[in-house]
């Protein structure tokens, strides 16, 4: 399967920074924009000032705000929109999809409500079966790539051959994915990370050093390995790079918007006042801890750094006496 | 088993911040330093400059260069000397050892020669069963430790009483111990963490970000954690506040002495030089990379990142080049 032509849904910093990898890799790829001028921008000047500023993007990639130019011919289709508008998005495209085209998700999370993941929700609205769609995951913040910094990424799909095409369109010198079957570890770890940097971030805002963000990684690696684990997923994920890798990437980078956001929110901030100094965004991590922590509950697993962080997003719970609770939580055993 | 009296013997910035644990915890500590004007200011002036700049040490913790005085009476004994030096100070201890004292070790390597663990070197210097001997690991930076940040730790001991007598003689509202009887895993995951953390300095020295930390974290728990288990290690070990903990810390906290030491090597300074600019010290992951290195051949264990940095420290080998070798290695599959 050699694919040549590549659209990526979404102009935000990953989908940009993905579809320069794709066009690195000597793809033909045209992203969709929101707005029109930034797919001008991105189309006219090479760079996408808002969300990759100082990047150039390469000149064979090219951009339109509208959706049916940017899907006609599509051999492989990238969703690149928030977690919680890719239902509302792809239902309007998805009469535009080309027929067979592979469909490859960046969006990381679980849907409020229904409680999907990511590739359920593409495969309910599309109609297709979940081993058309690719997952793409692992230590990848989208500013270091765009800067052609090297990563290694996972491509996840249940059908190894769509796995291989998507990586034989997108590997490179500064890009190395590596293929995976296990898409639920991979969409779950991609998930929960964002919960956790959001709670690494909380800590290093109270002031909290190396050893403390350790632990919390250590805890949420542990919990999101026995939610992984109870809905299927395999154990060995959450040890690679889907899972360890990206959650490191995530809690220890100040490029990284959920560990940020939970900085400002460690620091006294409340969620409004975040929201308001981020410009209007929510991270992922406070929509996520909702819908993961149904999850769990609705799976009967234990999940205490998520619950922890719905109390001080949702609930008006101090950061500080949820911190102090966390840390003093009575275990004899380390895995008691 | 009630411990009262505890000797540590090492008055670096683990051992000293050890001592203040135990102190805090209501113990009656006796610090042992190698040089006598270390000894008089912490047993004069509650302080120890060279080491935890700025921190008060406990009232009730003392010190002398007096081995024999130091040990006198002790039901505890913790060894807090460099791992490659241990049993040379042990041989000369010996003698001094109360019978019946519990060792607790918190040293970290692979001894040079032997590529025997640190509770083994002690086990045959000492002639004592290894279920006398308890080991602490985890996500433990001295100076925060010495700062009363909340960090977790594990105790590790074949003899699960001997790991919970050193938990109540430990455990306060800054430090909580949790027992393991994985000994192996606990020992292994310290001293190759060491090696792991070196190479994420080279490569934040070379301009690398987040992804590629990442990535190397991920990939050294790997293998670190094949190495145990053909060793006999539990593989959950790895995945918990010895593993993925204490690699974390170590790997991305500027306090991290293998970080810092490689981020000069991968700034392109000598061996030598890096040394001569850390006051003399040479990091231990400098050391345990070959001893690691040679355990691994001898049991058949692919360790390409310890590998690596062996050809850099001691092969003079370029680090951009290794650097590069590593990223590119071709592989398809995660698990491959």
């Amino acid at each position: 399967m050699v694919l040549q032509r590549i659209t990526v849904l979404g102009a935000g910093s990953w989908g940009t920074a993905f579809a320069k990898v794709l066009a690195d890799a000597g793809r033909d790829v045209t992203v969709w924009a929101r707005r029109p001028e930034v797919a001008r921008e991105i189309r006219d000047e090479h760079v996408n000032s808002g969300y990759l500023p100082g990047v150039r993007l390469p000149d064979r990639l090219t951009a339109t705000a509208d959706p049916a130019e940017a899907l006609a011919g599509a051999e492989a289709v990238v969703l690149a929109v928030p977690s919680q508008s890719l239902r509302a998005n792809l239902t309007g495209w998805r009469g535009l999809l080309p027929a067979g085209a592979i469909l490859v998700s960046l969006a990381k999370g679980v849907e409020l409500g229904t409680l999907k993941r990511m590739s359920e929700v593409i495969a309910e609205i599309t109609e297709r079966p979940e081993h058309e769609i690719v997952v793409v995951s692992g230590p990848n913040l989208a500013r270091e790539i765009a800067q052609e910094q090297p990563a290694a990424a996972v491509l996840a799909c249940t059908d190894h051959e769509r796995a291989v095409a998507i990586q034989h369109a997108s590997a490179g010198p500064y890009f190395r994915p590596y293929t995976n079957t296990d898409v639920i570890g991979c969409e779950l770890g991609g998930a929960c990370k964002n919960v956790i940097a959001l709670s690494c971030g909380m800590a290093a805002g109270m002031g909290y050093g190396a050893n403390t963000m350790a632990t919390l990684i250590t805890r949420g690696l542990a919990e999101m390995a026995r939610l992984g684990v109870k809905l299927g997923a395999d154990p060995l994920t959450f040890a690679g790079l889907a899972g360890v890798g990206d959650l490191v990437a995530t809690c220890t980078s100040p490029l990284s918007r959920n560990r940020t956001f939970g900085e400002r929110l460690g620091r006294g901030e409340t969620l409004e006042q975040a929201q308001r100094a981020t410009g209007g965004q929510v991270a992922e991590g406070v929509m996520s801890c909702s819908s993961i922590r149904e999850l769990a509950r609705a799976n009967g697993v234990d999940m205490p750094l998520t619950d922890a962080m719905h109390r001080v997003c949702h609930e008006g719970a101090d950061p500080a006496k949820v911190g102090a609770e966390l840390l003093g939580r009575e275990r004899k055993h380390e895995w008691s």
